[in-house]
């Protein structure tokens, strides 16, 4: 086997390790190990790969200098990538076959969709990002946690927002956590919170289990969708129950009406703006800070 | 750019594109476009790419032949990576310290686990592989919809399961289907069905937007525990209103007690044999199917 050969196939390798584990430090030594090759053919690989992946739009390889240092692959999309998949997913939202009785617009398959969930988690990373010097706190310049974006957490209430949270977790390399909608007897003690829905006006429930999250967890919600605000306002509190802080917020779909929503400060990648059941037209566009990227000639990335 | 280097930076692309759309067909005109490079080359980058995969036990690239051929990324593990990931998991539930009061296991970390779950997902590919010759009707020897293993769908039930069963779908390629417990305005017209859970005697109710499955799907179940096995038994029953097969059942892990399970045919990753609440002791093995592969000295794939 040549040695064009054998860079080729520990290119494919080290590709598709860095992929199986998206936002996982691999040291140097360990690659080296695995693969059987010296530090500096691996530098070398890594180059390459960067290279293809930024020119293909697939994600970045960030490098972590110093002694625990090494490389760590990042899925998020970048600012091309990220716009072209909202405005496929605001095609996607807009089509009329998909207005149910109610003048509800129905999301289901698109948000159990293994290629959506992980296209759209990807766009998170990349929309959580557009944050990150708010994010990344000065006295926190490598998060040991392994979350790019310094948050130690990705949290969601169950049931829909679930796929796009892990999704998203899995590309920041973070665990999920799923809050609850009643309380189980199966996951010992837990913290309840009740609250009060903001577009029904009634009273709800959420729980999380004490073990899930460690006092002074830094994390980022990610929910489908947003009316009112109000379980996203219910999920802030049961983070203020543990002590946990919210690094920032991120919604697949939120409503344009009511504009005043229970919660101050989010990041939409879609804005559903009207629906009118009569004529059978559904306006969904893209979040304002996607918008403002695609707007702008040069990207912030 | 020397051609050594060019070839690296085409197989560091195409892996990562495979990596990014598993179970997804690419055609060669379509990689040759994209990459701009010769059908000839990407023969050889693929038959490299695949060797680093199979070397590596990162998975597998399988070629369609013909007009509409191409090829596809499948990660389900092999059987030696399978049964050490089945083993490490056997050994995370065992520890005393996941005993909550009751008896019962904390597995919720694991479950939400972007980690776990993509590892137990492509185990879960494995063993569905195990049982590929049932699955795989002979009338259909090249499914459209991309299952690997004659699938259209893999099926759930909120919650817990949704992880497991939507990292199953996207390593197979195929959609992810999730019965809900409860009637959902916003997703259309729906089917239900009540049944009586097999542990608690209570009677459950699970439904479906009549849109999420056409009829004649073919679907595979993925839940996370089963002890009597109502539930997949519910679920079951919720296929047959829609017309659909089910292949195969796959389960986390499901309790050696009661061995008469609601269930006849079932694949369980782990089986829980036991928990000693008061000297605090837990046992859960590796379950049948992956234990017969594992006492095996010739590997079945």
């Amino acid at each position: 086997m040549g040695s064009r050969h054998r860079r080729a196939e520990r290119v494919a390798a080290i590709t598709a390790l860095l992929h199986q584990n998206p936002g996982r430090l691999f040291t140097l030594a360990e690659l080296a190990l695995r693969l059987d090759a010296s530090r500096s053919s691996l530098s070398e690989d890594l180059a390459v790969i960067r290279e293809a992946l930024r020119a293909q739009g697939l994600g970045d390889i960030v490098t972590t200098p110093g002694a625990g240092g090494g490389v760590r692959f990042i899925p998020a999309l970048g600012p091309e990538e990220a716009c072209r998949v909202v405005s496929a997913l605001c095609r996607e939202l807009s089509d009329p076959r998909r207005l149910v009785a109610g003048g509800y617009i129905y999301m289901t398959d698109i948000i159990f969709s293994p290629v959506w969930a992980s296209r759209l988690g990807r766009a998170f990373a990349f929309l959580f990002s557009l944050s990150r010097s708010r994010l990344t706190a000065p006295d926190r310049p490598a998060p040991p946690g392994g979350g790019a974006l310094g948050a130690d957490y990705v949290v969601t209430v169950e049931t829909k927002g679930i796929p796009l949270a892990l999704m998203t977790a899995r590309c920041l390399g973070v665990p999920l956590v799923v809050a609850r909608r009643d309380l189980r007897a199966t996951e010992g003690s837990a913290v309840s919170i009740s609250y009060v829905s903001g577009s029904t006006g009634r009273i709800q429930a959420m729980s999380l289990p004490r073990r899930a999250l460690e006092a002074g967890a830094k994390v980022l919600i990610v929910d489908d969708f947003m009316r009112a605000g109000g379980t996203v306002r219910g999920l802030m509190e049961l983070m203020g129950e543990f002590g946990a802080r919210v690094l920032s917020v991120g919604i697949l779909t939120a409503t344009a009406e009511p504009s005043q929503k229970l919660v101050d400060d989010y990041l939409a990648l879609t804005v559903l703006q009207g629906v009118d059941e009569r004529r059978r037209v559904v306006s969904v566009v893209p979040g304002p800070a996607l918008a403002a990227v695609a707007g702008r000639p040069e990207a912030p990335v």
